[in-house]
């Protein structure tokens, strides 16, 4: 059993012990061992992959996931096919990292959800931005389609091809070109991965600004690209504010040296705006450069019970209001949340059953004031009702035990059948109605609908999961959660992105004129349109 | 006498006493009372305007500001000439709000600086921007050009015209139209002044994330379509962050209502990202959504004196480590600055003569916490020499008074002559290497070369002043200044953007592909270039 906050007593600060975090640590290594080795390449296969590929489950032979083409009602725009010269051509740019494997290209044909799959032939490995340059001026010449691919964990099915499209991968593209260790800019090419360049950063005293479940397998070029939110977005804001510059590749072959590592400049327009979120239909990033913050001295997490939605709210409110700058992550989970990472994970809840549970971080320069700021808060929260149970943990394995119970939802969802995603920006006051609502509509017809996410930004990810796809689940979800998404002026994609799946719901965030200036951007960028075709930018009528 | 840091001594957080504020506020008082009552309309005429027009000071009668058109090389372009027709025109989109008064113009045709003027003959107050849309429709059709102002508070001769160009204020735009009071968000027309805007959102818990000198008179508006920086930009970072949505209106007259008030929106590409910056060259910006961080409840001013260079940038990084996340500003002047202030202003300077001073200001949310921090940040900052002298604040007239000696350099420079404005960033060891070149090389010929700044951004400004305007100081001065910045990485414009005088300074700091893209960017948003012609693009070969 492990040790509770008692209300009505004085506190302190509560030390993680023991059960929860074994379960997380156990079904890691269980998990690293299933990686299938030709995944290598993408993605550090390390102690803690933090996303899942359900394949490795399936046992050989089991039915593959149904081709993009034929599940969607899609149309092949008239792009050349790659021909053996195109092949031939792509060798004499890229010696020996031309690959048409076909293990290799299953696994980059496919996303990682297994919901959409491409049949490309042809995956390509350049090293260098110039490498990538010659490559699209190349497609460009010959209207291929290009698809541009970095740890492929995206969730809308932005990162895998569609048909045939060649898939550009930023794979090799993994090294820091440079650190500032007075400022902390971080200078590097796209394929880097998120979690190698954190341990860079830290062992030099700074911090990522962002950091997401799939941090040992996502490109930082593919973060920028589809603008990742994640866990530190409450604390470190946006990409477009923390990115200072990036190296593009734009779709004829231009490349766009944008790589400014100055905190400020106001010379014209910020032009590399354009390509965070663009998924790669504008241009392919090459090169980041991000302002990383100092790595704190003190974390906390507290994990939380709550008797109520309304109480996850009331207690936001109050840790903002007392923790105020050193709150750096709050996050909440509904009760099936963490029934399905106690069933599909094993891990254990470290705190009573609860309807609702919260984390809270904090992230300061001083433990003894942090501890001091986080312990009024618990007083104040237990003693108030707000919150009826709850653990703290401070050092680094017990947190991450913790954060794997929310970080691992995602993981644990694709473990109970085919997920339907929705990445929701609502009003936090009615953010957890579309839940409820959606629980009466489904009735039987989902196994779980579940609502968890980033509360502190405002952004639910609402899953709801069924045995196998099936086509009348999606018509009772959709339009449905878009529409009651835009009745209360909320975002269809509040951090996800749109990619293949969520492009057509891009009216129920953006009015028409957005739109058409998107479409305006796309024919001015990519005139040809070769680059992530099918992504972003709805079918045109 | 103030009190002073004494070292080698345990130390307490020092009091502000007396003698710096009543420089300052004795100053204010005599400059309300200077303000025109004519540019009431423009800016609250309140306790503490922060911009200077000389205009006031020089008796009726002095010379004017030489036409922009008769100074630089500049050519008008063939748009139609505002005609009698057109005036009927907009009287009848704006009844009683199309302004041909010569003494209102001749306040808005020259920029506070008094270094470029236009000859506008028409100026118009839309309320809405259905009323702004209205009129870009009709001038798009007419062919005439539209300089789009705010509080006309701009460093670079970007909001007034250059020729006739018919002056769109947002003046009357000034109504709040939303704050969320748990989440902080500010949704306003773009006319409000911020400082009134910052009053507003203050009552309510809230800051605003920008703050600068011409707070009393510049538009929310105009913040964002210059990218303003300011003085909180080290803590709450740029705009492109922390405007969650914009309402622009296209050349064209099409309203493109981005006003998103969510924190994350994650669908397509971030539309708003383009105006923010874009000087009104693309869009006129009328409505800003904003995201307002909670109040801090202990703010704490230290003014400190440094021996050197060296040492204002080793208190910095010693100050990042101790102060954390409380930090909130780290701004740096020279002895020249300071001397500027007293001799032009009387303000006082509330610590022995020391080469440079640095503003450090604290913003946390429990006031025991921060001035512990602070106070062992100011023991080792004495103990180590890196300080030689200093004096701390905390209560907000103090507060006000210590900044002013900050926030009032620009002022003190338009009162010493023509000034030369330079706004740089670069790498921070090499920042100020730039002044102590400058003095060697204009000798003579400058009255003043100071340096000061957003150290904690990279961020210097560089004036240099001389009795009147001169061609061969200008000519000492650009492109070597560029060409420096240029060879040390930094860029020609760390906040204060392009506007008209900087335009041609674009080069030292964006490829030819991204001026190649801009001036595409432009061609697709206003076809015609009606939108702030002249500006921020630099003049086509």
């Amino acid at each position: 059993m492990l040790p509770r906050l008692v209300p009505r007593q004085p506190l302190r600060l509560f030390r993680w012990q023991a059960a929860c975090a074994q379960g997380a640590s156990v079904q890691r290594r269980t998990w690293a061992s299933r990686i299938p080795r030709l995944l290598g390449p993408w993605g550090p296969v390390g102690n803690s992959p933090p996303v899942c590929r359900r394949s490795s489950s399936t046992p050989a032979g089991s039915p593959e996931v149904a081709l993009t083409q034929e599940r969607y009602p899609v149309k092949r725009l008239p792009f050349s096919t790659p021909s053996e010269a195109d092949l031939a051509a792509f060798e004499r740019i890229i010696p020996g990292r031309v690959v048409t494997d076909t293990e290799v290209l299953a696994a980059s044909n496919v996303d990682w959800l297994r919901t959409v799959r491409g049949c490309s032939r042809v995956l390509l490995r350049p090293r260098t931005s110039e490498e990538v340059a010659h490559i699209l001026r190349y497609c460009h010449e010959r209207n291929l389609a290009v698809n541009p691919q970095g740890g492929n964990t995206g969730m809308v099915g932005g990162s895998v091809p569609v048909f045939d499209e060649i898939i550009l991968s930023t794979a090799l593209m993994n090294q820091v070109i440079s650190f500032h260790s007075v400022s902390g800019t971080l200078v590097c090419q796209a394929g880097c991965i998120l979690e190698e360049l954190s341990q860079y950063v830290e062992a030099r005293g700074f911090v990522m600004p962002l950091d997401l479940g799939a941090k040992g397998s996502c490109h930082i070029g593919g973060n920028v690209a589809t603008n990742a939110g994640g866990l530190r977005f409450l604390r470190y804001g946006s990409l477009h504010g923390t990115v200072l510059g990036l190296e593009v590749v734009l779709a004829d072959g231009t490349v766009l040296n944008c790589l400014s590592a100055l905190r400020k400049d106001n010379t014209g327009y910020d032009l590399k705006q354009l390509f965070i979120g663009s998924e790669g239909t504008l241009g392919v990033i090459t090169a980041v450069s991000i302002q990383c913050p100092p790595k704190p001295r003190a974390v906390n997490v507290a994990f939380l019970g709550c008797p109520g939605f309304a109480e996850v709210l009331q207690t936001f409110s109050t840790c903002k209001g007392l923790l105020g700058e050193i709150l750096s992550a709050y996050e909440f989970m509904d009760a099936e949340c963490m029934w399905l990472v106690r069933h599909h994970l094993h891990l254990t809840s470290p705190v009573q059953e609860s309807p609702f549970y919260v984390l809270i971080e904090t992230s300061g320069s001083r433990a003894e004031h942090d501890a001091e700021k986080l312990n009024d808060f618990l007083e104040q929260a237990l003693r108030s009702g707000l919150v009826t149970d709850g653990t703290v943990a401070t050092d680094q394995m017990k947190l991450k035990a913790l954060w794997a119970l929310r970080e691992r939802i995602s993981e644990a969802l694709s473990w109970d059948g085919y997920v339907y995603k929705y990445d929701l920006s609502l009003p936090t006051d009615t953010l957890y109605d579309l839940v409820t609502d959606l629980r009466a509509r489904l009735g039987s017809q989902a196994k779980h609908v579940v609502g968890y996410g980033h509360l502190g930004d405002g952004n639910l990810h609402l899953n709801v999961t069924s045995e196998a796809f099936s086509r009348s689940l999606l018509d009772a979800l959709e339009p449905y959660v878009y529409e009651w998404t835009a009745g209360h002026r909320g975002s269809v994609s509040a951090e996800h992105g749109l990619g293949f799946k969520k492009k057509d719901a891009l009216h129920y965030s953006k009015p028409p004129a957005a739109l058409r200036l998107m479409q305006q951007l796309k024919a001015l960028l990519d005139p040809k349109g070769i680059l992530n075709p099918y992504k972003t930018l709805p079918a045109q009528a």
